[in-house]
């Protein structure tokens, strides 16, 4: 399974596509798509669009893990990731590709165990599980990959429940 | 000038298609674009994206006026619209329509000329400039035809300006 995790914004959305096969997790691509300040707000929501429909295009993920909501930002700051997160949406939907969400503490606890770990923790635990040499940056893409982690995780616990199920 | 109105909204999108024409104004469409609360998020946008979308490749506008923002509502209204608001933003980008953004305030100004004016006034001086038997039903339908005159205004505004800097 190849899952793309994006942390949304219209300045810089983080990326990452990650291959979950059996219990390994192997980093496919990851980086982020950034837009310039002076740039009109409708061209940056273009250009953000056409960024992540190209990159799905290219490493077609067979789903998009998607950061929920950021309750302590703002309204002015809600509203703008909010837009730039509905293309991105938009773009997975119009491919037919799956979009889960996961709040930040779903996140924490999908990738470091539990939910009040620390922004740094979860950055050494992206570094470990995908034997990067060093923690990505910006931010945003270690996010990114952590969202995704987040989701191959819980579709791991999913597939696995399957099993016993059908045993 | 043909000049699109839109109060975004993920379950309820109000627009409203105006021609304005020397200081006439007429109302071409109007409606809501609605989607169903138990349907996947991801499937209402692609809803509002479409349908927006097919409304602009079918009246052709000059121009989509959009309100800017909420700041009364709270976060995760905010990033609700946002999305909602993101994909119509796009539709627009996409077919090289201009984009205006008025705040609630903008609008009262625009529509009634004082920006303290009541929601109720707002919507009688929409029925009076458009000639309609009615004020629009819902609000939301209502209010995007008074974002639509808003920008009429304005843009007739800014054509009196050339005219006189012509002169």
């Amino acid at each position: 399974m190849r899952v793309l995790g994006i942390d949304p914004g219209i300045a810089i959305a983080g990326f990452g596509f990650i291959d979950y096969i059996g219990h390994r997790l192997t980093p496919v691509q990851y980086g982020a798509i950034q837009t310039e300040a002076h740039t009109p707000e409708a061209e940056r929501l273009l250009q953000v669009y056409d960024s992540a429909a190209a990159l799905m295009d290219r490493y077609k993920p067979d789903a998009v893990a998607i950061e929920k909501l950021f309750f302590n930002r703002n309204v002015t700051t809600a509203f703008s990731v909010g837009q730039a997160r509905g293309v991105i949406i938009l773009a997975a939907v119009q491919r037919g590709i799956s979009v889960a969400e996961y709040t930040p503490l779903q996140v924490k606890q999908g990738v470091v165990g539990y939910g009040k770990a620390e922004k740094n923790q979860v950055q050494e635990m992206v570094k470990m599980l995908l034997k990067l040499s060093a923690i990505p940056k910006p931010d945003d893409v270690a996010d990114a990959l952590a969202i995704a982690i987040c989701h191959a995780h819980s579709a791991g616990v999913m597939n696995k429940l399957n099993e016993v199920s059908r045993k």
